[in-house]
Order: C-alpha cells, then structure tokens, then sequence
C-alpha cells in the first residue's frame, strides 16, 4: 500500500497521493502569489507553500482536490512541512476520491451510532429521552460526520460524535463513582450539548463558520431546537425536567466569557463542563505531541492558553504517545 | 388628601397609609426578631425597622398589606428612614387598596400602549413586523405592568414599558440622525429585548427571579419565544432576516461577562445596547439624585459600578432632579 | 440510639450530644458578648448562637469539648441553626469522648490505606514508586486524618485521603480510557498533590493554617519533601522523570494565580489538575444540597465562584443527593 | 470628472491621480526595499505596495505629494488594494494641488461653526458660555480642520467638529427627552472634550501624536486649558460650576482604564461618554461597512475590540450603507 | 507624665486624657444609638464604642473634643481597642488642647522644611527650580502639617512633608547609585508629586475627601497649579522640560486604573512612581507590625491588596519594630 | 584598536570582527534561506540578515563562532541593523576568542565577589549566614558568569552577580533609612533571590532555558537547594528564620500571576521585590535610551508592558544616557 504523510520522517524525499484540506493564497514580499496547502490523508495534515502560483495553478489546486505530489519534509518552527518540488492533480487511477484522504474518528459511524444507543437507553426519564431522541434523529446524518471545531480539538470527520462518545464514557464512570448524580441527566446532556455544532459549522470538509453561526451560535441554536422540539412532542418546555435539561445545555462551556449564557447551577451541568474540557485537553495534547519528536517541546497550544507541552523521551512506564 | 412619605422632611414626626413591599424577619444580636420592612406608596419608597417582633407580628405584617404607621423620618448611614412608633393593619376607610400605594411609571398603561404601536406600525420589514406583534402579543399584559428590573432601574409598575418605550424615543433620534441604520430592525429589537423579563420575574409585586430566570434568563428566553412564533407564524427561522432579528435581541447585554451568549456583531445590535444602557444609566441617577439633598453625594449604586454621584447646588441652569 | 443532628427538622426541639467545633468569642451591639458555635457530630455540623457569656462560660465551652445542649433547630438567611435554651459540659456517662463526634471520611483508614497500596503498587517506575513510598510513609498518619482543606472541601477527618482515593479512581478511568496517559506518573502525581497540607494544616480538629502553611505553602512544602526523599534514596532530583514528578505536584493548582508556580505542561499535569477540581466540586455541592430542601437553591458557595445552585425536585431519576 | 478610487470596482484596470497619505518604507525578505503606501481621494483611502523601491523612488513618493497611478484594484485579506503598474508624480495640470484630494467632512467648515454657534447660544450658564468661546476661539481653526483621531473614527479633515456636532444633536434629544438634564453643562462639555486633540495630534494631514500629546494627553491639555482660560477671564475654576465643567470634561472616557483620571460622577459626564461612544461606534461601523459587500463580514475592527460586523444583504428596509 | 494610649497592655485598666478623633453616630441593633470612637494622643490611635449614647452625648462628644476616658484595653478581632467605663469632656487644668494629642511626623516642620530646602537647591534647571518654589510656596502652610493620605498611609500630621521627604531621601539613593537618571527632575518630581493633596483633603484633622478631590484628584489640581504658575513666571508650559515635570507628576500612581492619567513615559517618571510605592508600603507594614505582638499576623491591610503580615518573634538580627 | 559595533553611526559602512550570538535559520518568503543573525561585541549587539544562504553557510556561521563582516549600518523599524555585504569566518590573527566579544557587566567577577563578600559579613544570623555561604558557594562560578535574564534585563555575561549586587547596594541605602528593616534577612534574601537561575538557564552564552528552567522555574529551584543545604548544614529548615528566609525568596516575584507560589507576608519580602524591579527597570530603560536618539521615543519594551519611553534632548541637567 502506497506511503501515508506521517510514514515519513524529516530529511526525507517524499512521493505522496493527498487531498488538499486549505489553499489560501497570499501574496509574497515580492509581489507573486503562493498557496499555503494544507494536505492532508487519513494518518494526519502537513502545511506546504506552493512559490509563484500562477492564475491557473490557483484555479486548478483548491480545497477539495486529490494531488499527487513530490517533495522533501522539513521542520520549519518546530512543525513538520513538505518543501514542494512538483504537484499534480491525480488521476482516476491514482485514486482521485477524496473522501479516502480525510482524517477520521478512530472508529466507524456505525459502532459509534451503536454505542450511542446504548446510552441513550440509560435515560430514564423520559422526556428527556423523547427530546434527545427527537433533536438528535434531527441531525444524525450531521452528528456522525462533523467536526466538534474547525480546528482546536477532534477537527476530524466523526469528531463531533467521537467526542460526544468520549465524554459519555467518562460520564459513566462518573455516574458509578458518584451516587449523588443524575445519569439520566448528565447523559441527555452530553449527547445534546454540541449537536448545535451541526448548525454552527458548514461541515465536514473545509469546515467555516456559519452566518447562524457567528450570529448565534450553537449553544442558543440547540436550546432552540430542544425548545422547538418540545412543542412538536408537546412537552411543556417550562416544565422543571425541561428547564433543566436547557440549563445543562446552556451552562456548558462554564463561564459567561465563553459564551454561555448562564453559569452552571445543578451538579451536573458542571460535570459536563468538566468532562467536556478534560476530553478535548487529552485529544488536543494527544494530537500535538504526535507532531512532535521525544525529549521536546510542542508548539504554543491556543486551545491551552497558548502554553507549549513538553513531551518526554520515552521509557519510565510512558506511553508511546503516537 | 393625605400626606405621602417624599411629603415629609427628615426630622419630622410622620404618619402614613403605605404598602408593605418587603418585610425580611431577622434575628437581632441580643436573639429577638425584628422585621426590616421597605415601605412604599406613590411617592417613592423608605425603609424602617420593627425591634423585637412577636411571632404575631410577623404573621400579621406581610408584604402586600396596607399598614397605617407612626414614627419619625430620619437620615440613617445618608438614606432616610422611618424610626417607627407604632404600625397597625389599615383599615376598609382608611383606604386598604394596595395598588394605590405602589410606584408606577410616569405614563399610563393605555398611553404606552398607543405610542408602542405607532412605534411597531413603523416597522416595515413583515416577518419582523409579525414576529413583533405575536410575541409582544402572548406577553402583552405582563409586560405592560412588570417593572424592567427587580431593584436596579425603573425598578416600579410599568417599569417595563416605560424602559421600552424612552429606548424607542431614542432610537427614533438616533434613527432620523443617521441615515445607514435600519430603523425596522432597531425597533423590533428594543421592543423585544427585555420582554423575556416576563417570564424571568415573579411578577409586578414583590419582584423575585423566577427559577426558569435564574436556570435560562431573559435573553435566551425571549430569543426561545421569537423561534416558537416563527415556527407558529410559518416564517423560517434561518432566513437572513429572522437570524438578524434573533441576533440583535440575543446580543443586548453587549458583553460575554454580563450575560450575551454573542457580542453586538450588528450596528443595529451595538446602537440597541448602548440606548438600552444609556436609558437605564439615566434613569438610576435621576432616582438616586431625588433621594440626596444638593450638595452632596448619592449613596453607592450597584448598577454604576458602586460610584456614587454628586448632586450639584441648585441654579445654574441645573434643573432641579426632582 | 442517641438522635444526631440531621435527625431533626426545622422546628423541632433538639436535644443533643455534640462536640464543639468552633467557638467564637465575639461581641454584641450591645456591649455584651457571645460565643457563635459550631457542633458537630458525624452527621455534620449546624452553627448556634450563645448570647450574653460569661468569662466563666467562655473558658468552658470551647473548641474540643463535648457539650449537651437543648433548643429548637431553625432557619436563620436559608440555613439551619439551633436556637440554644441550655448547654453544659456532657458527663463521662453522657459519652465525653471528641473523637465519637467529629464527621469523618465515609470510609475507614484502614480500607482506604489499603486500596492506596494497591494504586502504588501499580507505579511501576521504580524512582517515583520508592518517592511515593518514602514520603507517604513520612506523612502516613496525618494523611489518613487530615481533611483535604480548612473548611472548602472535604473539611472532615480523612478527607485528605478519601479525596485523594477519588482522583485515584477517576485517574484509573481516564488511563483506562486513553492509552496516550502515563499511568505511573499519573497516581503518582495524585498520591502526593495534596500531602504538603500534613504541613499546611494544624490537624484534623480546630483545623488552621500553620505559620509554615501561610508563607511557604502546601504546594512547595510537598515538593521540598520530594526532593530531600530523593537525597537520602540517592535518587538524582534532576533526572527526566523526577523533574517530571515534581512537575505535576507542583503545577496540579492549574493557575499561577491558584499558587502553582507552574501551569502544566505535561499531559498528566493537566488532567491531574482537572480531576482534582472536578472531585472537589463534586464533593462541595453534594454537601450544599444536603443542607436545603428540594426546590431550592443552595447558600452561595465560596469555593464555586460564589454561585448558588438549584437542588431539583425529587423524582425525575434524579437521585436522593442525601 | 475624473473617476476617484471607490468608483472602481474589484478586478477593473484602475488610473487615478491621488495623494500620498502614508508612504512607510520596509524591507522585504530578499533584502529589497518597498514602500506601503495609503493613497486617498476625496472617496476614501486605499493601500498598494511598490516593490523594489530605488533611494530615488523612496526620495520621490513621500507622504503629502500627488501622484499618477495606474494598476488593478484587487482583494487582499478581504480589503481593497492596488496591484500597482506604475507610479509618478503628478503635473501641475493634472491636478497638483493635495486640498483636493483629501477626505473631509460631508458639511463644510462653515456650516458646521454656525450649528456649533447656535448650540454655544445655549449655554445659559454665564462661566461655561464665556470659557467655551474663550478655549474654543484660541483653537477654532485646528477645530474645524483636524480629525477626531490619528485612525480609529472620524479620521478625516474636519472630522472633530463633525464629531463634536453629532454629539451635541444627539445632546439635543436627549436632553428633550430627559428634563433632569442640565442642557448648558452637557453642551458645554461636548464642545470642549476633545479640543485638546488640536495640542495632541500633528495637523490634519499625514497625523501623528506629538510628544506632547504622548506624555500628557488631550483630557489634561484641555482641562489646563480650561483652568487658564479661566484665570485669563477672572473666572473662579474652584467655583462649582467651574468644578463640574472640568470634571465633565476630564471624566469623559468614562473608565481610568481608558485615560480619564477619574470616573464619571455627574449625569452629564455619564451621558456625555455614552454619546462619545455611540457617535464613535456608530462612524466606524457605517465606514466598515462601506469597503465590504452585503452578506460579507467587515475586517476586525480594532476600534470595536477586534470584533467583525456582519453586512446584511440589501433589501429588508436595511437602507444602503454606502 | 500621663501614661498614653500604646503605654498600656492588652488586659490593663486604663485611664487616658485623649482627643476624639472621629465619632460616628450608629444605630445598634436594639434600635438604640451608639458612638464609634476613635481616640488618638500622640503613641498612636485606637477605637472604642460608647453604648446607649443619648442626644446629649453626641452633642457633646464630637470629633475635636478632649475627653477624659476610663476603661479596660482588649484585643477585638486581633485588633485593640476600650471598652468604655466613662467619658467625660477634659477639663481645661487637664490639658484640653487637641494639638497635643494629635499624632504627628516624627520629625518637625522646622527640620522638614530646611531638608526641603537642600533638595531644592539641588535642582539646577531654572525653571524646574523656580517651578517648585512658587507652587511649593503657595501651599507651603498645608504641605508641612496636611497628612499623606486620608487614612492608609502616613495619616498623620505632618505626613505629607515626611513621605515627600522619605522619597528624596530614595531618590538621592538612587541618584548616586544610577548615572543615567535625571536628579534634578527626580527631585522636581518628588516634592510636587502629591502636592495636589493640600487641595483634595480637607485638611489635618478629621480629614475627608473635599467635592474638588472627587471630582477631580490630587494628580490633575497639582498639574493645574504648574500651568498656572507656568504662565505666572513667563515660562512656556509646552518647553519640552516643563512636559517633562507634568509627565512625572501626572504619570506617578503608574497605572491608569491607579488614576494616572498616562502611565510612566521617562525614566525618572518609573523611578518615582517605584519610590512612592516603596516608601508607602514601608509605612503601612511598619505601622501595622505595631499594633500586633511578635509571632502573629496583622489585620488585614487594605493598602497591601488585604494582604495579612507576619510579624515575627524577636531576635535574628530582626529590630524590634515598635 | 579596532572599532566596535557601537563606534559607528547610521550610513556608516562598517568592517567589523564579531561573535555570533543568535544565528536563526528562516525561510524567505521566496522558499529560500537566510540567517538572522544577532551579531555581539563589547559594546553591545546588532541584528543582519544574510539572504539566500546554502546549506554550507548555514553550517558555517552558528551562535558561538566569531566572525568578520562587512556591510552597513542602518536603520530598521527604529533600531539599528547591519545590511551586510560579506560574512567570513575570522582567523586566529584576527582574534578568534569568543570571550573577547561578549557583553558583560561593568564590573569584574573579582569586584563583584569581594563585595558581596562585604554584604555576606554583615549577615549577622548565623543560618542565614550559613546557608548563603552554603548554596552560593555550589553555584558561585556560574553566578558570576550567568546573565540575569534571558533577554529583558542584565542580559549579558555577570549580568546575575552585577543585578545581584546593585540590589544589595540599595537594599544598603533602604536598611540605613528605615529602621524597622531586618538588614541581615533583606541581604541574604536578595543574594538568593535569582540564584536558581543557574540551573533555569543554560549559560552564559546563547542562553536558553533548561527543561528544568520550564518545568520547575528557578524559583522553586533555588527553593529546593536552600532546604538540601538546611539538610546538608544540620539546620532545621523548619526553624522560624529558615521559613523566613524561603518565604523572602519564594515571594519575591510579587504576585501570583509572576510565578511566585506566595505573596509577600513580611517586610523584608515586599522590599526585596520592590527593590528587584526597581533595578530592572533602571536597567531596561538606561539599555533602551542608549540605542535610540535624543528627542526620540525608544521601540516597544516587552518587559515594560509593551511601554515606549521617550529620550529627551540632551540639556536640562539631564545627564547622557550613553
């Protein structure tokens, strides 16, 4: 089977089939213009500068396009790139279908959806299990291929509900350890808490902000359609169950400064908030320190304050993070 | 007619029909109860205290009643008080009708509502236009008579509108001075802006937060209400125009920190916070201003930062507060 | 058996047998002074007023003793307190013993002590496994008394381990869910976050923050330790993986201005961090609710930014919190 | 008539003569020199860049002369520049004259001093009329040609009376609307606020801050201007009114933060920051939105907290903002 | 002589001839009234509480009065203070005059003001110099008894010279040690810095905040009265060393939330705004020390951030603060 | 003798012997290579950017190696640069000694140590004492070699000893002045206070931080090495002297958000961090002014908030900066 980006290390010469994930094109210092690629296939992304693009080359190489490209990887700041010396787009037989060159969830849609349903069942009351399953058959089609960012953390197809899951699974061992929490709850929360992302963010590939999105934003849009939701199943949203469910919802990203519009006020809206951060630190801190070698630094994280992590060398009961 | 509590100069030996607005039961330090009673009629409000209330007493003088009190007006830490000498239940001829002795707005239901539809007749955009006159419609009563605040600004019957309506007579200004704002937008939105107050308050008397208030708040309520109508009235929620609309009603507290889930990403958004701030602002100094003699300083305002203001000397073309 | 102090509801007349926490001396509006109590039996603590004392009733009733008092337990600003009639010193026949009255972890020293050496018995480095072991050993005793804060969280004999126990548990479900955690480093980062407050603290009753506690504090304290352990084991302070240990104790408050010096940069710091807030939380508002009655909203809690949380309604497969 | 810059659309081969607003020279990554120049007419402003810049062009194509251009106009990071073909100065029958080629106002600098005179007429207190046409009358020319700011708003000749002006009609309503408002003292403060911007910045062309404005500051240079003035008129400045004029003035940023030595503690200074505010906002935004398309987001707007606006599509009663 | 105030232990019965130095009137919980007194002679000051005051006491015992005091000196919430057996105005044979039992600046004004002097004379540039002795000269009579500050640090009469003159004494430290810095603008600086604070405090004894000190500050008046001297003395207050002057004068508290109206833009300006702080702090923590036994903590000191001070045992090399 | 870097003026062409001190690889925006180097000699340091360089060059001229170039002085952004025309290797002939190069103190080692020296005699507490001797003398040859910062301040070789000893000399003037000072505490604590940088940096030259340096910071460091030394000496490091003396050290960052794990709680700890500011900035400032002109503002200073200083013409008593 043919070489995957990070099969290579840097210094080498590189021969690789990849979708372009970004081409932004800019202008350089002397007046030409260049695309800053971002290629990407299922074992991560790489950046790489196309020098003196042509109007032709800027027409043919958009996001979205399989290429065939040569090149060497370097390290420039402390990121690996691929220095170019030729790009093509590929041909039928080289594999010109791009959805065999994205990133995804570890896992497939299927068992994640599967997995889903088994939580969903632990939901007990079941308004709360009549919205979750109302809101969610909404978007399920979103909800399995998403992205949960454009690109802080699980910036991937199946990010949205890979995470989701995630959180679930740690919500579980929450709900064992500690009796004085409403599983129920915490689960119908989990799983509605980001759905509103589907909304928010254009999709999968080439992922921006929506206009509803900017305007909105996905926390109000999903207490909307929990609201809506409600109606249609003519549950009183006022009712004490439902305003807890859009309380849980609301308050989960913890503070008014980011962009919820209550604090949390029940145990559980400030467990998913916890569990919410704990997941996407572990992933994002994961993910960088793969691009990284032993015995140094990551980049500056902005999803960590834009604090630098440092990876150990390996031995002393560490585990090989890649 | 009788004498109303802003009658009386501090000093003076008082005697007074008034409401009972709040009544707390507090322990003293020698272990007795007393009730720290605000007592209000048209006039204003004032507060007094009952030492060593018997279980009766506390049972008898509740907010809500009409009470006929004794005692002398006083300046206590530089706000008046009534130091109490006795206090009694009115009687049927002494005139025990709460709703005389409340503070209201300066300008009757009726001719708020008739000013408030000139203001939304004005409104030419029609899915704003009908969104407007629905939700304003399913709240019409409440928001006519709830104050816009529990205690910080127009803090009294009709407070609401009252707010309402000088934010729209300073948009009509701003409106008719700049010709790029869209003065359909700004108006649908000031009328809605607070309206989720009369779901996120208790009511005209004895104002408490609501625990769908404190859980959810005004914003997201009425932003809820504006999907619901849309849903009801057939008209999309995702159109350019209605997002527009949700936006700048979602985004009125101007910032993260005091409770927007969006910050004003509209010019009409950003005009409605800064009138909507501007009103309130006025509308606490002119309050403070009446309850201070001129030369000196108001007591410390919650709302304005904990400044305290000084109310000038008369003459000089300063028109008198009160 | 003798009734405990949550075997009474608001109203009742109490009788009881208690130890007295706390005793303030202070002084009333009216010259004379007070002792504010604090009892407590294993069933928690409830605060009490004794007006008018004497010098003799000062020197006798204070922090340590055990006490017989009777009352009438009420309500006083959302929280229980005993409205006192008598108390005296209890009789050896009564039950004089402070120890049998003190709230303590809800599992024993010996249970706990136990499931810890299995946790260390999974370090399998073998440098932080003997550092555990040497400075655990040093502070064995006031670990398995100690609470876990002054009064925050936790604030019971053997909070300090119970709360240890739970990141422990927490920390096994995190590395059992992502292979990309180093276990090791992890629980050993858990067992001696927190062990400088053997420092910190006075001890397990009448708990205070010592001189040393006040201006060294328990996150340098514990990392002093750690690197004296080092010496006399002859283990190098400065190889990778001790550097790494003292890292994650260090850092564990998350912030520089929660008094870590560092902020985390090792993904064990991290969630080492994140586990012990979300454990503390989780502790701090399950105590809340237990003091207020379904329906209602807690007393403003100091350690979640002075937020006030909503204990639902029963039903709803919301759980008993207590 | 010749065309001017913004008669140009994206992609149209553009000539125009023009001035030179700013012409920064830096060095590019080869070691060559270019200069980044702002041309403006009286249609607005414009930034290109010419690459490999000689010490003769550099000599040549300063700040203040007009040149003959031709080139592209193109997006750049969503702004407008020139992709220029060539540059040279402009003859004297081209048009050599840099007045004509400058944005201002859109009234003149007459009409402007005869509102402001009429407003000035209002100002029944006799000391604030007299050190108002005292302190203005020593800077009318610089007041009715400089800008409001070096960037941020109104940064166009003649701009500082215009947002003088705009502030006192808004002044006007509401101080009709409001009768708590001394009228005399709020026009009074709003002609002076920014006076001190004539001692602070360079000139109306090519504006800088001067040393004197760095190390003292418009908000002090007019308040010292005031006390002088009043010396100069026999005027007490301890006198009250004197006292209430300068704090107006001096409080006018509203927060320390942002350079007034105290906060507002008079109606007036609070409403006369509100209003700065809003006649500043609502001038970035209108200008914003002018460089970008409907259904587009502005750039960051460094005035407005680095927040994008979003420009709706036309239609919906949303008047052209061009 | 009579025995004073700090001659007495904790635990003493006292008997003391003091001046009121502030009697507020209270309302306790009983309804009744109540003194708060402070007490001063020349060892320091110390509060004390008369019960039960009756109309004829608080007409009697006001702040300026000397009384005669009998009580018994204890420790209140770690600080001192009487509790009061009797009051009763001094008679003229026991030493009724308040000057005498005022605390003081250790050293006199005579000493001050020809220390003074000798820094004056240092300042070789003329106008700086001629500055400083005509402003310096027109407040001469309150810089030399008015206090540093109402109540945080130096609040004593004489304290305005005495921290002045502890700066100067820094700043020559400096001087010497530093060649780069300007002595003569350090100096310059220094004696104006707070000079503003004979117009802002009321005076003193009893000292308060005057209306111009809240409406406009010690840092603006003190700049206002060099402008004015500027043009008194012919010198053109826009030279670039007279911006120099007001720069360091208006940039001394270093922060603009501190009220600064710019922040330190020369060398000297950093270096006195540090000094300031310096010798501040050195006041406020050696003031407090005194009040607590050796071994313990200060209350906490508003001017330090509430931070609490250890005092520690004697010996060490440690002086006895007291 | 040859001439130095800061023997020439702007537009000078220069030929210059000098130390690599920085030698950065980048890319152009071309895709090509160039160093930017930071070139040093005794009189300070430059930056130049070489263009186009091989993979020989990049080889050739790294951090460490001494080097002849020509090219020319000139300005950049406001501060000095050399625009080169040719770099070689220097041969032994021309000097090819680094040490010869570097920036250092004012002072030589041997000064320096003989009067810290002094300062250490007058330690009258014998732990103190003790332990200063103690762990300076197992870091004694990197103290008086190491820079105090990696960049900001003193950031040349004996750059620690000589910020050090200036704290010293001032503390000297502080303790003379003051005589609640414990001279022996401030002394020792000021010769500790950034002696963990020894093992936060890594040398003198090209200095970086260490893994160490990241994850512990030297203030822990240094921490840690006064309790091995407490071990080392048999002093109990819990004795009340020796909690004072980390305390000084630990909080002499200020505040948390520094990096210091406690504020200062004692005298000596709150003057020691006034006092290593104070030194800081004089430093920063005084380096700053000497590379720009008279009448010029410097460039933006990180370790001032980012602040511009202004350099005042010469005259005025204002002494050369140079």
């Amino acid at each position: 089977m043919a070489k995957q980006i990070f099969d290579y290390q840097n210094g080498d010469e590189v021969k690789l089939t990849v979708l372009v994930k970004t081409a932004e094109v800019r202008q350089a210092k002397n007046g030409n213009k260049f695309i800053a690629f971002t290629f990407q296939d299922a074992s991560g992304h790489i950046s790489a500068k196309f020098w003196d693009a042509s109007e032709a080359d800027i027409a043919q190489y958009k996001a979205g396009e399989v290429v065939q490209v040569s090149g060497k990887r370097e390290l420039y700041q402390g990121n690996p790139q691929i220095k170019l010396y030729s790009v093509r787009l590929a041909t039928q037989e080289e594999g010109n279908d791009p959805s065999k060159y994205v990133e995804h969830a570890p896992e497939t849609a299927d068992d994640m959806g599967e997995e889903l349903n088994d939580f969903i069942f632990q939901i007990t009351n079941a308004n709360w299990n009549r919205i979750v399953r109302k809101v969610l058959g909404d978007h399920k089609q979103a909800f399995l291929t998403y992205p949960a960012a454009k690109s802080n953390h699980h910036a991937f197809t199946g990010g949205l509900a890979f995470h989701t899951l995630s959180i679930l699974r740690l919500a579980k061992s929450v709900a064992a350890q500690y009796s004085s929490v409403n599983k129920s709850l915490l689960y119908a929360g989990a799983i509605l808490h980001d759905l509103g992302k589907t909304i928010e963010l254009s999709g999968p590939v080439s992922t921006e902000y929506t206009m509803e999105g900017n305007l909105i934003g996905h926390i109000v849009l999903i207490d909307e359609a929990i609201v809506v939701a409600a109606q249609e199943l003519k549950i009183d949203p006022a009712s004490e169950d439902m305003i807890m469910l859009r309380h849980v919802v609301l308050a989960h990203h913890g503070l008014l400064e980011y962009g919820s519009p209550v604090r949390p006020q029940l145990l559980e809206a400030q467990i998913l908030h916890d569990l919410d951060e704990l997941d996407a630190e572990i992933n994002m801190l994961t993910t960088a320190y793969q691009r990284v070698e032993p015995g140094t630094f990551t980049e500056r994280l902005f999803g960590m304050d834009n604090r630098r992590f440092y990876r150990p060398e390996k031995g002393q009961g560490y585990p090989d993070p890649k």
